[in-house]
């Protein structure tokens, strides 16, 4: 699984309040964290003004990168952000996120054709979140003409199907999963990503629809997550899903897992 | 979610010092507390030496059913005890199990036909588990051949796939699942049911593989399932993946069962 950390993000209050000082030893702390919980890119957000955001961003990669070596997500609604962050990070990375949104696509995929840098890719374009399977698989389509056109590979991208909260939605996720197995049958080597807390909201114990959510979408095909790898349930339900799924020989990940305290205690 | 409550077995430490000192109170307080968690059979197992079954059976049955109005699952590896039990509960409960090994489905088979009582129906006949899905469903198909024969409609049975321990699983549970969905699609009002906690053995932590494994089957269409009620955070989770897969319109099911206090606290 392929676990995007989510905690540097200046939505959070504690992040913004050290984004706010340059409290640069709490983000160290939070992309050290992140990466021995075994994350496989460590997200940056600012989530402040636009007037601030470049800035912002350059500092907290510089903090991100200097504390750990695992690559960095830059994350920006403004893809002239994402692409002027592309160039400050010493590895390749992953964007998130583009769309067929306005211009995002022709602003990012040229930036990252012929490098190893991964991108996000959300089913929603200038109308907003298509309603049904049909219409996100449109999108879909739309962004592989795109990724064809500016020789980006599959196994770059990470659809995100986008899941609207569970509480209004008519047919539980089962939209979404019919999405996701479609999108892998289509393309093999794809990645399929989501945040796992959206789903929730609105509805008492979150966790459990989290989690429940994740094991879900990981056997129609998710094998990409944006979510918090310091949480042990989840990351335990990940290792055992993998596990389950045939893909973790003789389970030596998950046993592994645990001996390293990745979701159990350290022995 | 069918739940049947696995608490009250001989194989259980404590119910076996309960059933060795005739603790009725003990069997009184799992019979009740499992049918407050929403338990919709509880499974009664005596679990002691064949000479003294029916007698401790009979009186396991007698508390639990002056304790609750759920209905007994009367659970034996013998068929012919399962059959004298039955005459016992005072009203249609589930028979935990037959399978095509010996002559157990000719004796209860006759005993459930044209009456409410349910059947746990395991998928191994005289030569053991079936290794294949192929040879499970064919295992699968004999049963069906019986039930039609005695008149026993598919809603009837609760079939039991039978998982292995993941630890030494090829392939993890794909061959499972693939079975699964299968027989719902044969028979869509069949149930399909399982232990959540064997797919464990011998791995740490073992509450997260179980929890992963209850998820996905659900996932594929298993619908029952022989599981401790008392457990929060797998009832939380069976609640949450009903309502991601579509069955509790506006997840009401999911808030009462919180309001309820049946995977989280009372308000």
């Amino acid at each position: 699984m392929i676990i995007i950390g989510e905690k540097i993000n200046g939505a959070i209050p504690s992040v913004a309040e050290a984004i706010q000082k340059r409290d640069a030893e709490f983000i160290k702390n939070l992309a050290k964290s992140q990466a021995d919980a075994g994350a496989s890119f460590i997200d940056v957000c600012a989530s402040t003004d636009v007037s601030v955001e470049m800035e912002t961003m350059a500092w907290l990669i510089d903090i991100v990168q200097n504390a750990t070596d695992t690559p960095i997500a830059v994350d920006s609604p403004n893809a002239e952000i994402c692409v002027e962050a592309i160039k400050l990070c010493n590895k390749p990375g992953l964007v998130n996120s583009v769309s067929m949104e306005g211009n995002k696509i022709e602003l990012v995929f040229p930036a990252i054709a012929d490098t190893k840098w991964e991108c996000a890719a959300l089913l929603c374009d200038d109308t907003g979140i298509p309603k049904s399977g049909e219409q996100r698989l449109k999108v879909f389509s739309d962004i592989m003409v795109k990724a064809k056109e500016y020789n980006i590979a599959p196994s770059q991208l990470h659809i995100d199907p986008l899941v609207e909260m569970l509480c209004t939605a008519e047919d539980g996720i089962n939209t979404v999963l019919a999405v996701i197995r479609e999108i892998k049958a289509q393309y093999p080597d794809i990645h399929v990503t989501g945040g796992a807390s959206n789903i929730s909201f609105n509805l008492p114990v979150r966790k459990f629809v989290n989690q429940a959510f994740l094991v879900l979408s990981m056997g129609a095909g998710m094998d990409s997550a944006i979510i918090n790898p310091l949480h042990k349930h989840m990351m335990g339900l990940i290792y055992a899903t993998e596990a389950l799924m045939g893909m973790d020989e003789y389970c030596m990940e998950y046993i592994n897992g645990y001996r390293e305290g990745l979701y159990g205690p350290v022995k």
